[in-house]
């Protein structure tokens, strides 16, 4: 497929239009299935993409894409169909929008719920500079439960000034939405209610237009055309609707399972913590009946679908409001229950406050199961689970664990369902299964013990891993050094630290060494004469890769830290 | 006044109760005249306390109190007026609900928003627990601008449970309530457009009901009790319009200025930081017309009328929407305007993931002015801004800078103005006035130089002061040591830092000691050989009080730090 040029899709007919849509789905489809990326989520936006290119004059006008895994044809449209084959690659171009990538992507995304307020700030300073341009946020249904959409929405006549809102709906939030917005809007697709639904959005400074087939050339044309209009006078919501996974027909009627994909053909080799989740909890579940589950909108991928099933009155899919489902927690803790909290690392950023404020301010014993812990790999900055260990670790009250394998994961989620305090387990994707062995709140366990100058601290399956391969490769080198699992990062077991006589100590962690485990230990060893050496991420944003390379390259490097042991070792 | 018992405000007539309106009045006013507190918001709901208290059946029954500065009345009526003079004093009875204080209390509050999240969720677990009572959440207009109880309704129907959320209308968040939802709200209470809005409500499954006289006993009560009926069967929104400050006419005219008020009589000795920022930032967008400001509801607080009333079309109070005020900033930015973010220490926590997003994650150049850093004092928990250093210590791409003074202060705001990254300034209330001289990135400044084995480094112009007090002692004891303005904990002055050759190194700091100020010295003198001591705040959520005292007892405690140098000199 050849590139197409901004100037040929304003200037092509209708047909050609939709042939161009055809080949866009096409590339979209093949490059995914061998880079992986999100697809059906891509595959349902084609036409609308296509559409906002030929209406607006990127990138004079600016689109901000919520959350942005819905930016494939606008990539491909902006000059990067070239580029797009190394989608996700280190190196390669971002899955979502990058001011770094191009002058067609105006502001990063990858956390739901930002674009509106984005688009406002970019119109805003636009009027600021009497500049002419038109702004366009485009949003999903999903988005539309989180409650930073309604803030944005609320700041609408305070800021005045106008932007266009585009209102992806197509049902989904990765999960199925839900909730009262959901439900307003499904009202409006089925033509029921406009009015009332209407005034309101007016009284919030928007003008409602919908609900267009946003698969339709046809109605999306003229209606953009008219939204572009309305623009001069007024901010426009567009209420669109697609369907997600359109032109592949196992897209379509899978749309949760081909939201997110692997390159095809790849089967994981290893097992998934999430599954291990789900497992455990519905059987803990099954003999305590105050045990109940809350997710924002990723409960598949968190393991949970089971659970969801098998106690329908005791799992809450609240959708994309990680603060709400915190509170939730903290709230159903108070009153006796006995909460679980199943997020990604990233997505949990958005509930600091909350885990603050009402989980550890009131001693409240919700488990938050932390999933997608470290690096992540082709999702890139906005998706990195590398911050977690620092922003727990400094709130009082919070035990934070960190498994070594997925058998120590399940000991630590049996050992959480009498534990009566806040608590947090963080563990990557996927690990290794063992048979679980009981666990006790703040104590370390001694993998390896030897008579040597040199103990090694590592926290977490990955750097327990990188931690046995220096040991295999150390004791052919006929040297040998002490390995602990410091599976809690907090309370640290003080007393086997106290213990141990070595000079030289290392420690591992797959998180930034800003506030983590690596300054724990050296708070706890302050002047005692230990010479330290903490290897963990620096301070940097690490964009998408390979997960094994990028670990190295940004700080879990393995001969740096064979080199290190080396030097220990000849100087103990 | 004696105490008023539960049955004794069931039994009375009308007249006695509006009577015990009055007693509760006064005796909120004089406490808070004589403790300091929130006046106006209190003086507000007295009758409507009442109300609840004579229809509800507390404790069993449940309330929340969103933010919780209008809890007063509540406890005066649920037996704590005895220690009701003790208010937001050391060791006594604090400004806002408090689980550990009462049974009465059944939820922790202080930041916005929270209590439909923990309303629904102690509804739920009422529901698994087949238990009955009824669960209200009392909610000023204020929150209803901000996300997280917009992510609470949206979930009412997935939680299908039933509460009753009082919509306190006064029309003010500290500041007038601003956007949207005000409007909305607005319109209701006028009377017009009932039914689109009523709709709107009922759609997310809340039957609505208002607007009633939350200041006429003779309204609310039998609104509360066909309120509490329809809990049967719905979740209720009754929404009450209510004079903020009502009883004493000089803070019902101004009830901006009453909201929190200091002890009557009392003057400030020292000055504040927020006036310095109004008057630099004032000062610098004359010249520089890219400069914006962005509030979250406390613009007067944070010193930025002037600046408001200056450049109102560069000046944006969004409400309680700290999340949202993050991303603005973030796009302002990425447009090339150069946003202001103004906020309270505690109430940024909010906005931590937006920080590390949109802001950090795209290198933009917003500057967050931080107040009320450090111990705030008689708010307590939830006030207290002592994790600030360490969530954005954390962060990469921002610089953290911690001014020594307002005069330092000042510099930072002028050096801001043509700094390109984010940049994060975090300040206590109060403190010195000085002139300002020239500050550069990333450079310390070494306030008394000698030639000993010790060195302090403080953080911050507590820490300064405290250093200060500590050397004046020490000298006359013929003791010296170096003392060194740690202005930017990130970057460090690692110039600096290598060229000391002292032995013996102090770090104070008004912050939790995890993640932050020491944590970055002792890593980077990790190996050293130097002996180091941490002084901050330890690993627990600090209660209101004195801020010196609150200080002392926490971890900065002079006596302690005193010794340790003595310590450290007597072995140099």
């Amino acid at each position: 497929m050849k590139d197409i040029r901004q100037n040929e899709l304003k200037a092509v007919s209708l047909p050609q239009l939709k042939e161009i849509c055809d080949r866009l789905r096409e590339e979209i489809f093949c490059t995914v299935s061998v880079c992986g990326g999100h697809l059906s989520s891509n595959l349902g936006v084609v036409e609308l993409t296509v559409a906002l290119h030929r209406v607006f004059d990127f990138p004079r006008d600016k689109i901000v894409f919520d959350v942005g895994h819905q930016c494939y044809a606008h990539k491909l449209l902006s000059g990067r169909r070239k580029q797009f084959q190394t989608l996700r690659k280190e190196g390669g171009i971002s899955g979502f929008p990058k001011r770094s990538e191009s002058e067609y992507d105006c502001y990063d995304t990858g956390h739901a719920g930002t674009a509106i307020s984005a688009a406002l700030g970019i119109a805003k300073a636009r009027d600021l500079k009497r500049e002419k341009f038109s702004v366009i946020a485009f949003v999903g249904d999903g988005s539309f439960n989180n409650g930073l959409v309604f803030e944005a929405l609320n700041s609408l006549k305070i800021l005045g000034t106008n932007v266009l809102i585009i209102l992806n709906d197509n049902g989904m939030s990765i999960s199925p939405t839900v909730g009262g917005t959901h439900d307003v809007l499904s009202e409006l697709k089925e033509g029921n209610a406009v009015s009332d639904d209407v005034k309101l959005f007016e009284r919030f400074g928007l003008s409602y237009e919908g609900v267009i087939n946003g698969n339709d050339l046809d109605a999306l044309l003229p209606a953009l055309e008219r939204a572009r209009e309305q623009l001069n006078s007024t901010s426009v919501l567009l209420h669109v609707s697609t369907k997600k996974g359109l032109g592949y027909s196992f897209c379509e009627q899978a749309p949760l399972e081909t939201h997110g994909v692997s390159p095809f053909g790849k089967r994981a080799e290893q097992s998934e913590y999430s599954a291990a989740l789900g497992e455990e909890l519905t059987a803990l579940a099954a003999n305590e009946k105050k045990i109940v589950a809350v997710t924002a909108a990723m409960t598949d991928s968190l393991g949970l679908r089971n659970f969801f099933q098998t106690y329908p009155e005791r799992a809450f899919d609240v959708g994309i409001c990680e603060e709400h489902a915190s509170v939730l927690c903290a709230a159903l803790a108070a009153e006796g229950m006995k909460p679980y909290y199943a997020i990604y690392s990233t997505f949990l950023q958005r509930a600091f406050d909350e885990i603050i404020h009402d989980v550890c301010g009131q001693n409240l014993p919700v488990t938050f199961c932390i999933d997608r812990a470290g690096i992540t790999g082709a999702d890139g900055e906005t998706h990195q689970g590398i911050f977690d260990l620092s922003y727990l670790a400094m709130i009082p009250n919070l035990t934070v664990a960190v498994p070594k394998d997925i058998g120590e994961f399940r000991s630590m989620l049996r050992l959480s369902a009498s534990f009566q305090k806040p608590l947090a387990i963080r563990y990557p994707r996927k690990g290794t299964d063992s048979t679980p062995k009981p666990v006790e709140i703040g104590k370390f366990e001694i993998l390896h013990n030897t008579v040597s100058d040199v103990i090694l601290f590592a926290a977490g399956e990955n750097c327990i891993r990188l931690a046995d391969e220096l040991h295999t490769r150390a004791l052919r080198e006929e040297m040998d050094f002490t390995i602990v699992n410091a599976r809690f990062l907090k309370p640290l077991d003080e007393e086997l630290l106290a213990s141990r006589k070595e000079k030289y100590v290392i420690t591992l962690e797959d998180n930034v060494l800003i506030g983590g485990f690596g300054d724990a230990i050296n708070r706890f060893y302050l002047n005692s004469g230990k010479q330290i050496a903490n290897f963990g991420y620096k301070d940097a944003f690490i964009p998408h890769g390979e997960i094994n390379s990028l670990s190295a390259k940004f700080g879990l490097n393995g001969e740096e830290i064979y080199r290190r042991i080396r030097d220990f070792y000849a100087r103990g």
